[in-house]
This record gives C-alpha cells, sequence and structure tokens, in this order.
C-alpha cells in the first residue's frame, strides 16, 4: 500500500476525490457472502431495484451501470438513432468532458446551446430546434440537462418542467444527467421522485460515485418506452457487471435511511459555509449562485497556482480565472476554514 | 439488505458468481482514507502499476478498466483501425459473449476459425490469413487468443510462442484476452511474465474479477508502440473510473503475496478433485483437458434440469449436452463433493 | 482520354467491368437539360419511382443509392439496432467483400452460415438462431439472402419463402442483396415483383449497375414500417447524390421496354452458351449449376495464370481452383467463342 | 420521361440544381467502349490522375469518391482516431449540411467556431485550441475550412497559410473542403496548385459535382503520410464506385483544357452581374463580399414566398431574412437579368 501525500487530506477539488461512506462501504462488506448469479441475476441487484421503486414509484426501469459516462450514453443511445441530435448546455459534461464519448458511441450530435448560469433556456431550445424533416439535417431528439449544473446551480422544478413540455411536444425526451442530482432534490427540498419523474423527466442517470458511493450509475427509465433493450445496450457498451452485486449493494445503502439525502445535504451546507467565508475575501468574488455543493469564484490569477501547492482544485473558466471548489459528504467545517485560511493569505499576496 | 436463498452457497456455475476474497476487500477498505485526485492520478494507482512491473518487468503501459469486455474491446481497439480484421476461435469470448461490443466499438470484423480443445491452430490461421492488399476484404491485423481457453485448456507456452511469431511476420499483433490468465499461468507454472509477455504476447487483459477480485480488469500493453493514446480510447471508451484507487488497490492486493497464484492454483486443484469425482460416475463424460479451473462435462440430458435445480450452472454447447462447470477462489472439496453427490444421484435417475 | 489496352475489349472478369447500355447512356444525355432541384426532390426522380411502382406495385418506398455497398449497408441499417445480427451465407458479398463496411457502419455482427451452392439453408438458419434473450448475445434480426447467389445459382421461389416465413414468425425480416435480382427473376421466368415482394422480402437491394447502367442501386422497401427515417440514414449514410436525375435516368430506362429483363436474360443465355462450351473440354469441371449470369468452374492450377494473360477473371475459391467467369448485357457469341478457344488450348497445355 | 415544369429552367438554388457540362457528357460518352477492370484498376482512372498531377504536382494521391460528404468525412477519417476534433466554423457543410454524417463515420467531435464573413480566424482557432493532453477532452488535430465559403467569400491565401502553419505547429492538419474550389482559385487568379497544396493543405476535397459534372469528388492527398490505408477506408465507407471509369473520365474533362476554371470564372462573373444588378434595388442588401459565385442578400420577408414561386432558393439565415442565389456554369446574363426583374418586382410590392 502506498503512502499517501501529507497535503491536507481533504481537498475540494472533486466530490469524486472523496472516498467511500462507512454505511456503503458496510454494505459492499456484507453483500460478500457466498456465492449468486453474476450480471444482475441475484437478490441484491432485486432488492436495490426496489429500493428505487420505493423511491421512485413503480412502473420504471433501472439498470446499472459503472460510471456516470456510461449511464449518460447509454441512456441517450436509448433515446436515438445515430441521425438524431441532443441539445446541451456547451458547458454540459457530455458535451465537454467525456472525449467525446457520447458522439461516438451513439453516432449523433450534440448541440451545444448558450448557458444562462450554467442552465439552458427554453428559449435556447427553441433557437437550436431547426431543420425538422429536412434530411440535410440532425434531427433535434433529446433535450439533456444536468441536475445540479456543472455551474453549481439547480434547475427550478418549472424550469425542468418547461422543457419537459416542450420536449413532448417535439417528439423529444428530456434526458436528465443527474450526476448530483441529490444534491439537487435535497437543495430544493425535494423528493428524488419530485425532482426527476414528477417534472416530465423521461431517462435519469441517477448519481452514485459523487455521493459517496465507490463507484456506481443507475440509468432509471421513466418511460419505458425506450427500455425494453437496454439489457443489449448496456452489454454491448461494456458497461455490464458481472459482480453486479456489488454495485447494487452500495445503490441499496445510499437509499436505505435516507443516506443519499443526509450526505447531499451535507455537502450543500458545506458549500454555503464555504461561500460565506469566502465572500468575506474581497479579491474573491462568487460567480454563480451557491445552490448546490459547488463554490465557483473568480480570484485574482497569480493566486491560482499558489493555491494549488496546499490544495489542488480545477479551474472551470481559465481566460476568467473562474475556479471551482467542491464539498463532498465527508467534508468538515475544519476543511473549509483550514482551505479559507489558505485561500485568503494566498489572495492578498 | 436481501435474504439468500437457501440454495448452497458456492456454486459451479461461474467464477465470477464468487465474492470477494478476504485479502482483497481488505485492501479497498483501507484505500478509503481521506481524498485522492480522481481517475488515476493517485497513489494507490501508481503503487498498483509498480506491482505490475515488478510482474512483468519495466517498460510496460497499465491501464485499468472496469470490465473485461472493456479490456478487450479497448486493447483491441488499439491495435486496430476499422477495415483490420481479428482472427479469433469461433468460440472466443469476443465472438460469441460480448453482444457484439468488439464490431460495435471498434468497426472491425472478427474473423471466427475453428478451435481444437479451445484452442485456434496454426493451419486455421494460415488458413484465415488472405486478402491482404485487397481493398475489398478486411485486413487481417489481430490475432487473439484466449488464455486459459472457454473450453478449460491451456495454450503451451510453445504453442502461443508460434501465434506470436506469425503475427509479427505478418505486420500483425498478438491480443491475449487473459480474463484468466491466472489460472493458466498457474497451471503451467510459469510466473505472469513467462506466461505472456516472454512468449510475444503484445497487449494482455489481465482478468481480476474471476480470480477473487470485486471487479476491474487490466490492459497490459507489453508493445508500447500502441498505447500512447490509450488514455482517450479508455475515457471515449467509458471505461475510465474517477475513484481509480478502489480498482488499483484491489490489483495491488492480488499481487501482493502472490495471492494471484494462491488463488489461482486453489481454483484449478479444485477443478482437478471434481474431474477426479466425475470421472467415477459412468454416465458423465469430460469433453476436454481439465487444464485449468473449469471442467467441461457431457451428461445425459434429462440429467441436466434436474441437476440446476440445486446448481446453477450454463450448458456450454447444447447440442452435444456439454455443460460447464467452474471452481474458484473459495471452493472447497466439502463443495465439491456435495456437488458430485448430486450429480451422480441425478444421471443415474 | 487513355489508350485502351490490346487486349480483348470485352472480358469474363465481372460484369461491373462492362459498360454502359446505349439506352441508358442515351437516358441520362436526354436527363441533362436546364436546372432541376437537387437531392431527389425533382421531376426524373419521381418519374423513376413511378416505374418501379408500375413493377413492384404500390405501397412501396425506393430510394436511390450509390452503389451496392450503400443499398445493402443502409438496408440492413434500417432493419438493424447495433446489437442485433444479421445471419448470412458465409461467402456472401456483405460478409466476404464489402471490407467490414456492414459491420463499421450498422454496428451488428454478421453471423456466417455454411452454404449449399451458395445458397443458405432454412436448417442452417435455425442452428443458428440461438441467444435470443440473452442479454451476452447479439440478437439475430435479420436474414440477408443473394439473389441470384455469389455462385451463381438461383434461390427457387418457395426457398424464399420459407425463409420468409421464419423469419417473420421469428420477429426477424428477410433482406435480399439483389445486385443481380434480375438475372435471378429472368432466370426464373417472373416478374421483378413475384421474385421479391411477393415472396416475402422485406427490403430489396435491387441492382442496377451489374445490369448495364453506370452506377446507381435501389433499396426498395416493401415493408414500409422500417422505412420512414431512411432519408436521414442514406444522407447520414454518405449516399446522398445531389444530382440524382442522373440515377433516377438510368432506372427509368432500365425499366422501361423491359430493358432490365432483355439484358439479363441475354446475359443469362451467354452464361448457358459458355457453360455448353466449356463442358465439352475435359480438364475444366463446372462447379455449381449455371442458373444466372456466371459460369464457376474447376480448371488446372497451371491455366490460371495463362489464361489470366489474355482474359482478366478473379479466382473464386482458391484452393480449389475454381474460377469465376460471367457475362454481361453486352457479351456475345462471337466472345464467349473466342473466350473458349484460349481456354481450350490453355487447360491442354 | 418527366415533363419538366415550366418555371424558368435554370433556377439560382444551387450550383447542383445545373446539370452537366457538355464537355464532360462527351467524355463520359467516349469512355463508354469495352470491358475494363472495376473499381479504379482501369486506365480511364490512371490517365484522370495523371491529370490531377499535372494540376498539383507529383508526390500526391488522389482518390475518386462518388459526393463530397463522402470526399468530406472520409479525408477527414484518414487524419483522425475517434477522440480527435475537428475546428471547423459553425456554417460549415461538414457542421451543418451533412447530417451529421462526420461524427457518425469518423466518431469524432466537430468543434464550431465563430466565423466571419464565412471564415475562421486564426484567433478563433487558438481559443479552441485547448485541453491538449487531457484525457476527458477531444483532442484537436484538424482544422477544415471551405474554399470558398459557405458565404460566398474567399479565403486569401494569406489567411489559409497561417491557419496552416498553426495546423502544423501544433501536430495538426489542416482540411480543406474544396467542393467550390474551382471557383476560388478562380477568383484569386492562382492555379489548383497555388491555392491548395503551396499553401500548407494536407487534405483536398475537390469538387467537382458544382462545377459541372455530373457527380464525383476527389480526395486529394498533398500529405502521403495518412493516405497508405485510404484504399481501405474508401471501400469500408461506401465509397468505391464499380465502373469508376465513368467518374474517372469527368474529372478528366473537367482538368482538361481548363474546363474547371472557365466554368469557375463564368460562374464567379454571373454572380458580380447578379450583385451589380441587385444592388441597384435599394431593398436588397447584400450580406457579404461577392468573391465566388453566390451571392447572399438580405431581402423583405415578404417577398421570399413571393419570388420563390417563380424561382426557387434556399434562405440561409432565416432570421435575419438573408437568402442564397448561386450561379453555374450554365446561368446567363439573361437568366440573370430575368431574376434580378422579378426580385426587383417583388421586393417593391
Amino acid at each position: 500500500m502506498p503512502q499517501v501525500s501529507d497535503k491536507p487530506t481533504r481537498s475540494f477539488a472533486s466530490d469524486n476525490n472523496a472516498g467511500v461512506h462507512p454505511e456503503v462501504l458496510d454494505a459492499i462488506a456484507r453483500a460478500n457472502q457466498g456465492h449468486v448469479i453474476a450480471y444482475g441475476d441475484d437478490p441484491y441487484t432485486r432488492s436495490a431495484i426496489a429500493k428505487f421503486e420505493e423511491h421512485f414509484g413503480a412502473g420504471i426501469d433501472v439498470f446499472f451501470t459503472f460510471n456516470g459516462t456510461g449511464a449518460n450514453v447509454l441512456g441517450l443511445q436509448a433515446l436515438n438513432r445515430p441521425y438524431h441530435a441532443v441539445l446541451c448546455s456547451d458547458y454540459a459534461h457530455i458535451y465537454s468532458d467525456e472525449c467525446g464519448a457520447p458522439e461516438k458511441h451513439t453516432g449523433c450530435k450534440l448541440i451545444p446551446l448558450p448557458h444562462q448560469d450554467g442552465k439552458i433556456t427554453l428559449d435556447s431550445v427553441r433557437h437550436a430546434y431547426h431543420g425538422i424533416g429536412d434530411q440535410h439535417h440532425v434531427q433535434a431528439r433529446v433535450i439533456s440537462i444536468t441536475q445540479s449544473t456543472e455551474m453549481g446551480t439547480v434547475y427550478r422544478p418549472e424550469e425542468v418542467q418547461a422543457l419537459a413540455q416542450f420536449a413532448h411536444e417535439h417528439e423529444m425526451f428530456l434526458h436528465m444527467d443527474g450526476a448530483r442530482i441529490a444534491n439537487a432534490a435535497a437543495s430544493l427540498g425535494q423528493t428524488l421522485r419530485q425532482a426527476t419523474r414528477d417534472l416530465g423527466v423521461d431517462v435519469l442517470s441517477f448519481g452514485g460515485t459523487k455521493n459517496g458511493i465507490m463507484g456506481g450509475e443507475a440509468v432509471v427509465f421513466f418511460n419505458r418506452q425506450v427500455s425494453p433493450d437496454f439489457l443489449y445496450l448496456r452489454k454491448q457498451g461494456m458497461q455490464l457487471a458481472s459482480k453486479m452485486r456489488f454495485i447494487a449493494a452500495q445503490f441499496e445503502a445510499l437509499l436505505t435511511n435516507d443516506l443519499w439525502r443526509r450526505s447531499a445535504e451535507h455537502a450543500n451546507r458545506m458549500a454555503r459555509v464555504l461561500e460565506a467565508e469566502v465572500r468575506k475575501i474581497p479579491q474573491v468574488k462568487v460567480a454563480w449562485k451557491v445552490e448546490a455543493n459547488g463554490v465557483f469564484a473568480q480570484i485574482p490569477r497569480h493566486a491560482i497556482a499558489k493555491i494549488k501547492k496546499h490544495y489542488f482544485f480545477y479551474p472551470w473558466i481559465e481566460e476568467e480565472c473562474i475556479v471551482r471548489w467542491m464539498c463532498s459528504f465527508d467534508t468538515t467545517e475544519e476543511d473549509v476554514k483550514a482551505f479559507v485560511k489558505v485561500v485568503a493569505e494566498t489572495v492578498e499576496g
């Protein structure tokens, strides 16, 4: 086993730099008894899916994948044929941060829309919806939104609803990249169902990894007309786990005793604490509303490298010196304060 | 958590029906401290790769993936452009059991060769190697073998060497699907390096899942000319883990104190015990040499469903009533005896 | 303009070595007046499609493509999603001679079946139809046959019907690669409709190029449930001609005054003449029934290169010294006699 | 044969609404003698390629395809692996008008850059060139420009050179969509070589269809390091013509006695005449410089449908009422005057 570095052990780089919540690790260990059939035909998987039905209601289809890329790409593939197009924010994770996986795997074009605080608007969708019926144009088929967004903001329920309505009125689907749907639902004070299915979402990538599990994502179909062949899409898409029970057990834990909400609320609260603290530093400007578990801040260019010596993090919009600081289920107020101290000292320098 | 069934908890259906080896689970737990950078830029991943270098020698490239499908498909993609072809057994896992993932993702044709006891021969490769330079034909580029094979046999070192030599003399590569390379090396009494790199293998899918880890596979490049862009192939191929440390830690455990060999030797030994026991039953005919951890047996048709009531397992060649029984790191002699007892009673019936 | 060689100007290498029938060339010239809208929205295209409806009946969809590869691949794509499989002869053009285009473009696996005189049998289809509902297996979705076959034989109507019936009973489709459907229909004394639609074919690649047009193929959908989005598949598949009228005019000519049948009957008759002549040569053995416009003959190995000095042609099964000689719309009895003379003199040598 | 409509027979909708230049049709007819080997191994193809070498110099590779989509997509595929990205104008034909063919076939992302009068600038390329070496990002590999542009403007030689230099300094390639390269070279008073190879272009789609041939495009590689396997890419990409001689003969004609330049200069001149005439109409505003064979004009919204009753044409930027009017090799001054008369009468209405 390696020696871990002596830098602060909890950074603000990403919620996927955190480890595994103890309740999740415990569930994994408890699932490790005897043999069960592989590839999902096991009691652990059935039990975890039943948990999803508790939260989202009956009449859904749930499939586990390894990661968010897999969940997003395969969820989109279920909705599309290759000449279709996906409308999404030009800052959408699927557009910018998956190394072209959606295009490669589905063959579809992703059409980047301008965003407002990370959210696409009904107007921008309307503007991009054209060329329908013209054989030279890709055919708009999916609106994909990220909830909470890549800017740490959260779509309001009525915003999601309006996009869903537009989609359904135009023979399109609404896809939600819910890598941080827990943070969004917690922020809105909604149940998981209220934050997704009830607003008209057709397919949800339900994120686990960034909310404290070891690894795994679920594709949740509220619209079952598009899911019957998803078993094959998943296998061919290289996302079928053989020892599925260990992914299932993690989701079971996440959905038990509202661990998902406890973790998300905690991370969100830490972000608000962080926001409050950095707002006290004149050289730091908070870029967007802090509505989930991330704070995006504009800081002096000279400070970026210096802070990174102590805490690794990512630039978000480099030319504007906007950086991203994320909180996790395990972030503590002490972590925040230690970090803010370093920031304050550095930006002044 | 679900109630597991009251059937025998260790079956002979597959080595991926087993759980996680305690040393591996322990390693996962120990890796769960603090934050580390995601996506592989962490000390656990570096340490695990160093372990690979201990076993395989320096000058290699190692990339972790989620599963065997991912390792095989992306390993092949690194060797191929879409007009290339892969020569493999018509019983190869990549040909028959990945729902067309290699074709879908690489665009390449897989050309099925007849097999002898699960192995392709130099002659069959020579016969399939044609149409080179003809624009109408796919261009043979890769020979892919599975070690140990899908029939439980093991290629002899000189057989692998001969295939590698043919490949390299014809500007081709040798790819090894090593989902059970540990069982093969253990069976041959070789080190991992002797069983792969030293024989001329260019790219290896190094299997972990079937040898007692929770989930993960490694693509090991002995030929580094084809690996420089594998980082992108993996990400775009949806196989990049964010919390990579937990896959790395599993491989670290597997390669520490020869856990890989201890587990593989045990499983192999159990298969030999199983073979010896079933050979005592006149109605059971062992189909191929038992050289790794599987016993393939021809049994009376009427018995198949009856045994399955007690122990789930897979048919292998249905029309010939050949079935597959696999042993795992955790199979015990008692398990074998209990199983054989059921078999014996059933086939007589 | 180049000087053409002084070898015999009409060879027996392939029906696509022939040029353009004068009636077709004339139609092209007549279509060259003024401007018309591109991409198929023009009177020539509408008129040609009406001709198809005359021959095949109303209620069909017809799309022109550039070539047979395009027609076959896109026709299959209309029937498949990437996890589906196509069952075809291991000598099928789509399997062996399109450089993997079907796999690359559709993502699907093509499953090679053994053939009898170039035809797949219902038994071989039944044997290959398995793994349905198993997520690890590609899902058989299409039976594809070539009419006339790659061995110059012709499926009997009842053989096509039986394959169509099996397909439709198993939620599959019957695809016909009709690169030489004209030769087959002429051979059977059937109309185009009797030879295709009436037998249960769902999608037909209607070949023009090998029957005397300059270049072009038509995808004809008798099953319109799979064609509504074919406009997009064709454009995205790079097979949409801008000056479509010039392809349309060729098909109009081919379907006018039964030019298709006149040309096909002539080529078939020349093949029978050729067969009769070569049967007189003891060293030449006709390999399969001559039912369309090709003669496949086993000849002494030493003769192959020698004949090729005078007449270029293709080996068909190299290890058995079986070669292919094709007749075209423009082959003359004198051509046949001159060729047979060279063959006779050479094989004796 | 259909009755063509009684609308004016030469429209201004597109240069591909025109027919075939008589010299090209004549060349096709002359190529129709006897048999020649198919798929490009014929004297006509060799002769046409020699013509390309006359114009572009020795040391190039030339491949004919059916159409511009094929030439562009396959040219890009020769330069890219699927994780690469292509930087191009957001109005580029490859980005907007090929129904997603580039993404589907190559797997690559196309990154839209803002344009200035149809041209991308070095600054916009610099801005989009980022994320290099980051596995989450597609890797910029190709700059693709259209010459003349989709706005009827022409890149200046030094502009092309600067983009080529940036590309080559950053291990990228410069691809030119030359659907109207003839119009650009004629406009600049350059030879074909001066307008392409000498400026640093790596791969050119050399357009024929819009300059008066029946159908065909050529992919011309000035950088031969990327072309060795293009034969396979073309065949697998469904763009290999069997009766290749008839495409070759068209290009031979186009490159003989500078037909390419005569036709392009004429079309360009007609566009300037059209421009001069419409500038006399106060309600018509010419949107961009008229540098090739197209005039883009902003006209009153009410007039669009009315003019279309007489002359079909395409809107270009609908919300700004900018429309496109194209001239062809066969446009006459009388055509222009008749058209302008209709425009003038209509916009006043």
